[in-house]
This record gives structure tokens, sequence and C-alpha cells, in this order.
């Protein structure tokens, strides 16, 4: 493909030589001589000068780099459009195996693709286009949406929900049952488990992700949310839509996790929380209570520049530490 | 069901009419007009106002509610109850499969259900009444009590030995070697870890939990324990009994948890520590050493109300850094 | 076997009557009578003379044990050698099963095993004398090299590249797609992963790993590199060789961990980090930036000896308070 086709292609403007062929697209670090790059930052400049890539994609034109340029609002969205042009695996339709389980009592919707090894329980509904790889299980009155994938080896517990264009990654587990005991009669009595689990219109979810059925009720994913992997959802929890949650965060029942909200890795959320829409959260944070919008971090969390103030000093402990000993020591003297 | 047989039920006392019909059970902001619903607090008087559940059960009458009320000495336990009696799910017996691969050499006990894609090894035993879900996998010479659940996709390693009415959650890994090596020869020499896992009864284990086998001997989870998603537990760990281990909990190897022991979310125990029955400690601590019975906090821990306490000034540390700074300008102004 | 032949096994030195019959090696606390167990430090001794251990491998001779000793350099590296000696579970070759799916396109390299319930897609090369278990799904175009064993219910994406005698434990996670995403148009569009994962030789991979492919080129883990369970690396992560990873560390996108680093257990490493060749990061740690050979802890992380400082004056900071208190006293009485 020429660089003038694909800047075509992405509403973009050229600055050098259109003629030359792209044959590919890749990172700064991984590029090699036939492929267009982007530039997602002026610190990566230096990178980019010793890059063998043919072509780069910036916000605004450099001066300083030689190499033939494309330029277009978002360099990092048009990159990621060239990757599913120049790469898109588009999962090929493989029909449905005899050698799956499928109950009689399911309905497989037209061209969805059941692979080997995969059991499907009665009264489950597959959207038409859906993917189910092998190993998956799906348990009775499940409802999966259109044009879903389901990787190897994840796990889909009964009634639950999901909307279309879900994708979920190999070995999550969707509607296991909550961790809900009493204490009485000297042991944990176990309260039953009865809700579901309902996953919105384009949510990802990533490898080992675990999310946990409701107690009573739903617990809810909103459209569009992405989880990354091994992501833990405790039971009744409610997260809106287009929320980011980094891998290893891990999310108490009955939290609620506004529209837009991101938490960064390993963070935990305890039970009950409210956290209002647009709120970001740093990694290894730890939250309590109610969260009005805002950036936090910290265990438990502070906003987030009162954060880096009281951290900064945190390191400075032993030298304050000495300043009172001397203030003490003149106070002393000074009787 | 009357409320009023609902309360001879639970063994409780009615104010209101006994005559109205219940459904359902469901926690207050699930619950719909036919469901009864329970108080766990008083700071939920607010949402039960607003609910539409036909009734509530209480600890003790309260007057500022209108709708007819149960009380019982534990509303959650009666709650629980309740969920069981309307919903409960009895997992239905199925027998065993002629598609799961089962070895010759395996003893399955009467009335087990054992779906397709399941993989029972030489010598494995099943207790009666258990349920092995497909994908599930057994490595040789394990022994499975009596009425266990075991999930889809949950991969259980040789020699494990589980007892009786033992749950375990989907994709949940028991028995997987300990990460146990010696650095010699300039590299990392595997250390065989040829112990087991020893579950005790009544044990149940989340999604994707992973507990390794013991180097020597074994490593044991000890009667009605308790454990929710995502939680490691290394090698040649002793957890004791009625133990609560909340999501993502790390238990470093040869550590000792006593009985009743409670571990927030996230919480990380290094190798070797010992911490004596009873001891709660919260969520994200980090805990080293020996512990003993208290509820502490913190990255190491302390005592939980000395950290509540470090912790508020640790917000402040700007705050004392200007007043130190203030006292010195003093002592040098009155020089 | 006698202690005699033990010791010349080991190439050790006796101390003690070299006849006895050793029938089994063990840990202190789990050693029988007929066993062999290992002195790993001096504080162990106690434990070790309430041992009924037959014998003892020891670094140095030790007056105060009665029992006979063994001595060699390394007695931990020596006790790996027994239990492998005693215990050491050779995998036996099962050959091929028929029951498994390999797809016509895969090559299958001679006396490789192959379970019932395996997947193997198209294009796939497993090498010669490599343990494929029950559950396991391999992606197109994968290669597996020689001697592996791969554990139930790992799930191993397209294209990645395994090398030989690595151990990939229960449902890991190989090759799921990175966690990239670009906001525009009001919504997270997924950026396609169309990298791979690359692991060189004698790795081995915990239970419930995830590793994400690159975006583009190779997510690597360099040779020797051990992972513990629950561990979550990053699209795009370089790891050295060599590596310790302790159990639920997460490394975020694009960071590169140097040759013999050892990372503590729930350690978060954020995007694009640098860390220097043998590094120590303590457990529960958060790591941002570039890092420089040594020893580091906390969040974020210091140099191991100043955070042991300011973490002892964190729990002071009452006392600390109260000290400025009673200075700013005084030196309001003083005016």
């Amino acid at each position: 493909m020429k660089l003038r086709e694909l800047a075509e292609l992405l509403d973009g403007e050229i600055r050098g030589d259109g003629e030359i062929e792209i044959t590919g697209a890749a990172g700064i670090l991984e590029a090699r001589e036939e492929d267009i790059t982007f530039l997602s930052g002026r610190k990566l400049v230096k990178e980019l000068k010793k890059s063998p890539a043919a072509a780069v994609l910036v916000k605004d034109f450099l001066d300083e780099i030689q190499k033939p340029q494309v330029k277009t609002r978002n360099p990092h969205f048009a990159f990621a459009k060239l990757l599913g042009h120049f790469y898109g695996k588009s999962i090929q339709y493989k029909g449905v195996s005899k050698k799956a389980f499928i109950s009689e009592e399911a309905e497989i919707g037209g061209n969805a693709t059941i692979y080997d090894l995969v059991y499907i329980s009665d009264k489950v509904k597959i959207g038409s286009g859906a993917v189910i790889f092998p190993g998956v299980f799906i348990g009775e009155e499940c409802c999966i949406g259109e044009d879903c994938t389901i990787y190897p080896n994840v796990t889909i517990m009964e009634k639950t929900v999901i909307g279309n264009r879900v994708i979920i990654h190999p070995n999550a587990v969707i509607g296991s049952d909550g961790f809900g005991y009493v204490f009485e009669e000297g042991r944990h009595n176990k309260i039953p488990q009865v809700g579901n689990v309902r996953i919105e219109d384009d949510v990802e979810i990533g490898a080992g992700v675990a999310i946990d059925r409701a107690t009573t009720g739903s617990t809810v994913i909103g459209k569009g949310t992405k989880i990354d992997n091994l992501v833990q959802i405790g039971h009744n929890v409610q997260v809106g839509s287009n929320v980011i949650l980094v891998a290893q965060v891990g999310i108490a029942g009955s939290s609620r996790i506004g529209d837009g909200v991101i938490l960064g890795g390993q963070v935990g959320i305890a039970d009950h929380v409210v956290i209002e829409a647009g709120t970001m959260i740093a990694a290894k944070s730890g939250v309590f209570g109610e969260v009005k919008s805002g950036v936090y971090a910290g265990i438990p969390i502070l906003p987030h520049r009162d954060w880096l103030k009281a951290t900064a000093l945190f390191a400075k402990l032993p030298e304050l530490k000495k300043r009172i000993e001397e203030l003490e020591k003149r106070m002393r003297e000074e009787k």
C-alpha cells in the first residue's frame, strides 16, 4: 500500500514522499523497514530517529524528523486502525462442532462457531456470529449476545446475561457464587447466591478474571467497560459504562463504580464503596467509603496532590525527626 | 407462603399482618412487592422505607417501619435460610456421563454425578453424592469426599485429599507445584515438590484460587474455612479451621494461620509467618514474623488503632513539616 | 539406601554411622524416622533436635547434634537432589490419545504425550518428549519445544513460541490480548494485539498466571526465569533471564525487567519501567520509572534501608506530633 493511499484511508495529511510502499505497522521499538509507526509523545523522538520505520503518524509535523510523516488528529487511534487493516485477525466462521456438547434445549444463532470440547447447558441462547472456543462451559439459562467471542476454558455459570460484541479472554469465570456467609452456631453458614451477572454490550474481560453472581439481583458490568487480567469483582457490584479496571484490581461486594472511572493496577475497593463518575485512582490504592469525582492515591486514598506531598515527606521522616531533636536540644540549652 | 408460616419456619415473632403472601426473599435494594427482605443495621432504615418489600426480618421491632415485621435473633442468618427455601438450587443427580474419561482404576461413589469432558486419573476415589462439572481434571490417587461440588475447569493435581461437602469454584487449581528453587551452578534449580494438599470438611474455595502442594508433607486447609476468589496459598501453608481469606490474599510458603483468623482482601503474608487464632488483618496489609491475637493493619502491620492514628498523621506530614520550620524560624529569630 | 551410599551420591562427608538405612527425605517438620532432612540455617537447630529424622544434611558439622550428619557445600541443593532421587515423578510416556483434537496440519514430535480433551490447532508444532495434559488449548501456529510439560486447562493462544523444558502449571494463560485501547469518539477503541509471546528455555510458569501477547513484536520471558502463581505480565514486557517473580506480581505494559531480578509477592510494576539486573524489590512494593541495581521497598519504592527507617518512624508519628506540640507550647510560654 502506498503511503499516499494510507493517508487517504486515515483522512490524514502527508509531508514527504507519498509513493513509498508501506507493508505493515508497528510500535517504534518493533518497526521494520517497510513499516509505518506512530509518535505518541515528544519524548520518543529520540527513539524514532533510530527506528528503521519507513514513515510515521504524527499529531503535528516535526521538522527534526526526516521520514515521511502523516498528520492525523489522534495518531494512536490511526495506528490502531492500521493494525486492524494490516493484520486484523477476522476469526473465521467454522460452524458448530458435532463433538461439542450442546443441550437439545439450547438455541444457537446463525453463523455461530462452536468448537469441540465446549459444553452448553439447557436453555442457553447463543447469538448469531458468536464464537465459543474449546473448553468453555456455559451454564443453564445463560444468554450470550451476537458477535461475542468467548476464548478457551472460560466458565460462565447459570443465568448469566451477556450483551453483544462482548469479548471474554481465556480462563475467566463469570457468575461464580458471591462470598457470603453468616457466622452462627460456631461456623460460617453459606448464604445462597441466587442472583446473576449481567454484562452489557462491548465489554471486554481479561484472562483469569472472576466476576461473582449477586446474592439477589444482579452484578452488573456497564456498556463499553474494559477489564484487564486477574481482576476480582464481588457480588452485587455495579460497574458503570466505559470504566477501565487495570490488572489485579479487586472490588468487594455491593460497591458502585461510576461511568468512566479508571482504577489502576492492584487497586482494592472495600465493600459498599460508591465512586463518582470520572474518578481516577492510582495503582495499588485502597478505597473505603464514598469518593467524590477526582484523582486519588494511597491506602487509604488521599487527593493525588496531597498524596504526592505526604509521600515525599515520608521518605524524609528520619530528617524531620532529627530536626525535632535539634529543636529540643536547643530548647534545653536555652533554659 | 403466608408470612405467618414463614415466621414459624424461622421460629420468629410477627408484628403486623401474618396473612400476607410472601413469594420470595431479596436484599433491600433488589426486593420486589411480594418479597421479604432483612435489616442488617440501623443505617439501612432509610433504604428500607423506600423498598417495595412486603415484609422485613428484624432483630428488634421498629416502630418507624409500617411493614409487617418478623423478629429473629439473627435476621441475616434467617434471610440465608429463606434464600435456600425459595431458590435453593439443588444440583440434580445426573449420573456418570459415558463421555467422561474415567480410569478403570478409579472408584466412583454411588449417586455421584460426573459430566462430559471430565478427566479422572488412575486410583482416584470420588465420594457418593459428589458432582464433578465439565472440564475438571483430577490427578492420580486423589481422594474426593462425599457431597463435594467441583465446578467447571477446576484442576486437582495428584494425591490431593479432599473432605466432605467441599465446594470448589470454577478454574481453581489445587495441588500445583510449590515455588521452590535453589540457586546453584548459575541457575535456579527446581526442588521437587513431592508433598500434597489436604482440604478438610466444609471448606469452600473460590474461582481462580491456587493452592500449592507441599514440598514434603501437606499443605492443609482446615475444616470450615472459606476462601474467596484469586487467593494464592503457597507450599506447606497450614490454614486453621473457620478461617476467612478474602479475595486476592497471598500466603507464602510454610506460614501458619490460626483458627478463625480473618484476612482482608489483597493481604500479603510472608513465608514462615505464624498468626494466632482469632486475629483480624485489614485489607491490603503486609505481614511478617509472628502475630499475636489482635486486630492489625498496614505494611508492615501495626495494631489497628495505632495504624489509624499514624495514617491520619501521614496525610498531615506537610503541615507537621511547616510547624517544624516555623519553630526553627522562631528559634533563629530569638537568638 | 545406606547413609554412606547417599553421601557418595552427593559427594559429601559423613560424621556418624554410615551404615544406617535412609528411605526418604523430608523437611525438618515433616521428616519421619528413616528420613534424612537438611538444616538451612542455625535457627532451626532447635527444631532439628526434636525431629525424629535419622540423619541431616549440613554445611558444617555441628557438635550439638547427635544424629549422623552429611556435610555438603549447599545442603538445600543436596536435599533437592535427594527428593528427586527418592520421589522423582517421572511423567510417563503415554502416547497420543485418539480422543484429543489434533489438527491434521499440526506436527507432533516423537515421544510426545497428548492426553484426551486436548485441542491442538492448525500449524502447531509440539517438540519431542512434550507432555500435554487434558483441557489444554493450543492456538494456531504455536511452537512448543522439547520436553515441555503443559498441565491441565492451560490456554496458549496463537503464535506463542515456547522453548525447551518449559513447565506451565494448570490454568495459566499465555498469549491473551494486551490491554490496549484508545479513547476516541466517546468510547474505548480496541487496539488490535497482533504480536505474540516468546518464552525461552527452562522457564517455569505458575498456576493461573496471565501473560499477554505484544501489541506488535513480542512479550518475552527470558531463559531460566521462574514465575509463581497468579502473576500478571502485560503486553510487550521484556523479562530477563533467571528472574524470580513471586506470586501475584503485576507488570504493566512495555516494562523491562533485568536478568536475575527478584520481585517479591504482590509487587506492582507500572508501564515502561526499566529495572536493572540483579535488583531485589520487597513484597507489596510499587515501582515507577527507572530503577538502578539495588534493594528496594515501598510505594513508591525507596532504597530498602531508607524504607526501614522511614517505616519505623511512621509508627511513631503520633509521638513526633506530640513532641512538636510540646516545643510549640514551650515556645509560647517563653515569650
